[in-house]
């Protein structure tokens, strides 16, 4: 930490530059005056509008950073654990795009966890490269899937030792983390590096009661929305690199063709400033949010509502060996009255605003500027809502995820990723839909597992599983029916 | 005009939902609270930290507007002429690669200008699309490449019948614009889409002195950096759909491939904002910068230097046929005795910053933030610039690009595009790379014309313009040896 830590050298440049007053002939188009005379707009933008610079030799290069943008991602790798980090203007999206297309040229093999992010997916896609999709293990508890078992990476890619890196994302968006330890031993025993996409747990490694970072557990790349839990920007993102087994001048090469060429300076500043914060702050940073957390698990017991994961108040959860974050508080009825949606409305209403919802879950995200009496407001919401009589019109199961075995199940074979055919499709009765290549994603939550991807061809063995999804009346999320008589397909070539 | 277009759908639901003081359970990290306490960061950043929302149901989707974003998006497509526009978060990066994306297949042929920006290639190699890259006309004053002429379009059209499209940028960086009108009309008889990166161009078409818009000339598609010359942060960008011959669903679904998932709000509201300042003011929001540029043009005869262009206060130039973006201000010293980088350092001592120099001139980007005393600051530099007795080095002569006819030279091969074998590249001697392919860019300017691109073969031919370039010591951008005693190309397979 130390003085070095303090420091915040993208800020520092933006301060004197917006202090040396000197009338701009270049873009932005703005020239740093807000003048748009609606509502308090200007007043909004104006302080920040100061540092919307762009590129010039004393600003630094995003794509080729020499001065303080290259000073401010030695912080981030020395703050991250990582050997070089790059700030990110295009959220994990352009991380993870980079991540994949860094690694893979057209037809190259990768192992892949079938509940990756859709930006991983459409990574495959640009790369034009093979994958085998894993299917995760399941956490008994709650239902939802987690990531592959090491057994199941191990026998990957010993069946396919031509693979070029192993793509995890952990934690899923419910907080629940694998173990990546044992992973990345196994992947290293191959020669082949361990690619996370990290981007819901940017604040892992930093407090006891937080599980470990990616970094930490020997990943080679991985990637974190600094905005979802940090205090970055929105879109603000880190990838970090660690060892020699990534070509990182390809990693660094895809980064420059993904993301813009006029990046946005006060979402670099952002990044430096939520590195700085924990440099300076450390653990303490996250005191507040783990104290409001305490404050609901403690009222829970005096509603209807609990929680998935650890009962303990330290945050380290065991699990099925997954690891909880403390920070995303994964409630359901235990009454079974009300659904994750009626839940999220009934807090909405209560004027909490919950990060996500499904049939049976809502997913409430604290984050470092979260405050201890936030807390409080939950939980008196969660105990106004408990007394509500209120019910659901379909009384939400606990969850019968087929069994999609992240350990004992057969490897599945490679899929050729390419790009759709531009979007020409049809949509097609369920049952009529064998032989047809999907142009859309089905994806039941929970477990949050893609059934179908597009450019997925369907079989009898996909259709008998979407037929148990409809019969048991899941929650679809991004398929245009979402009750599943009919599926988009790609026209027939 | 009217009530519509003083809208703006995307601020108004901003500003409801940061006065209905929720409680947030969701992303950001930061909860809408700066705590950095570091300078004044806080004190900047927290106004429009209230913006920076995630996507809920209240504040819309991006990838699949319904809201406030999608009403936002109509009023634009209205304002700048479009059938439908998409408001962009990762800058013309984002939508050119997007225009390429949606359009080429893999194989597929496109016609495009050889100077076109990097975001093009990187759209042709991401697409695995092949391309027949036309050499641009140069502007006879300047030297500078703008467009290919509407015969060399017409000839590859008729030559390659099987193209997909034809991809221009116009204006070019020195506000230099084609007429596009011809060569769309071309296109259309051909049946295939014009596609416009106007990245510099999002004020064309908004005043009388300005040039029309790719959208006003026929494009099918145009993209434009609001954030360049309009009012917007940046990083915010637009793209422009008109007609029916692009497959407009092909091109959203690249969006949604090579966009964040976490979209920024207070990026998308700018636009928003952008675009009601010119839907309410009109020409009017140009006159400022006009008038600063006018006061400009009346010191000049005072000063040693000339602007290239138009002789006329209107700013409507005609050059070799070519239109001259007045809010763009190309300077060279009539008495040879300054270079472009000269004058710029000159200028930028004496508080002007401009936007950027090459071996001859320097341009000045004025913009709807401009104000008239800009103006006069600029004029005054200018004046103490020119008493004053510095000389540069080595005398910058007129450029003499070497013969790139647009229009009579024969239409080229089509080129292959692919990634780049992931950066495993050597430096050799500039008189041992033929038969190498090169791994960097080559960009003289002027006439800012690539001589060679990442992924290009080395031939005798362009070993021999390389050698001229490198005798007339010329101004080489983006080389790792700007000096060209060397070239990096990637190892042998």
């Amino acid at each position: 930490m130390g003085m070095t830590g303090e420091r915040a050298p993208i800020c520092e440049m933006l301060t004197a530059y917006a202090g040396s007053r000197r009338t701009a002939f270049h873009v932005p188009g703005h020239k740093q005056r807000a003048a748009w005379h609606v509502g308090n707009a200007d007043e909004r933008y104006q302080p920040l509008l100061e540092w919307d610079v762009t590129e010039l030799d004393d600003t630094d290069d995003l794509h080729h950073p020499t001065g303080p943008i290259a000073e401010a991602q030695r912080l981030a790798a020395e703050c991250f654990g990582a050997d070089e980090t790059r700030l990110l203007v295009g959220g994990s999206t352009a991380g993870n795009l980079a991540m994949i297309l860094g690694t893979a040229e057209p037809g190259d093999l990768l192992i892949v966890q079938r509940n990756a992010h859709r930006s991983i997916f459409h990574g495959l896609m640009l790369a034009s490269a093979r994958a085998v999709l894993l299917p995760p293990e399941i956490d008994r508890e709650s239902g939802l899937g987690v990531i592959p078992n090491v057994q199941a990476v191990a026998k990957a890619l010993a069946r396919y030792p031509e693979a070029r890196g192993v793509v995890l994302s952990s934690p899923n968006y419910y907080g629940m983390a694998g173990r990546l330890r044992p992973i990345s031993e196994v992947c290293h025993a191959a020669g082949v590096p361990l690619l996370v996409d990290e981007a819901h747990g940017p604040h892992f490694g930093f407090h006891p009661d937080l599980p470990p970072s990616a970094m930490q557990e020997g990943a080679d790349l991985s990637v974190q929305s600094a905005h979802k839990m940090l205090s970055a920007l929105t879109m603000g993102a880190m990838l970090h690199m660690r060892g020699t087994i990534v070509n990182r001048e390809a990693v660094r090469q895809a980064l420059r063709m993904v993301q813009s060429s006029s990046p946005s300076f006060p979402l670099l500043a952002s990044l430096d400033l939520a590195r700085r914060q924990l440099h300076v702050e450390g653990s303490k940073a996250f005191e507040p949010a783990l104290e409001a957390v305490r404050r609901v698990k403690e009222g829970l017991p005096d509603t209807r509502f609990r929680s998935v994961g650890p009962r303990n108040d330290s945050g380290s959860g065991v699990g099925d060996g997954f690891r909880y974050d403390p920070l995303k508080l994964v409630l359901h009825d235990a009454e079974g009255r009300l659904d994750g949606f009626r839940i999220r409305d009934g807090l909405s209403a209560r004027g909490c605003e919950a990060e996500m919802a499904d049939a049976r879950y809502v997913v409430l995200a604290f984050g470092i500027g979260s405050r201890p009496e936030d807390g409080d407001a939950l939980i008196e919401a969660l105990r106004d809502l408990s007394a509500d009589s209120g019910r659901s019109d379909r009384t939400p199961e606990r969850p019968r995820p087929m069994a999609m075995d992240g350990g004992t199940a057969d490897i599945p074979e490679p899929v050729q990723f390419r790009r759709d055919r531009g979007g020409r499709s049809e949509s097609v009765p369920l049952e009529r839909s064998v032989g047809r290549t999907a142009a859309e994603w089905i994806i039941p939550y929970p477990p949050g597992i893609p059934e179908l991807y597009p450019g997925e061809k369907i079989n009898e063995a996909i259709l008998y599983r979407l037929a148990e999804w409809k019969k048991q009346g899941a929650n679809i999320q991004g398929a245009e029916d979402p009750s599943l008589r009919s599926v988009r397909v790609f026209l027939a070539d």
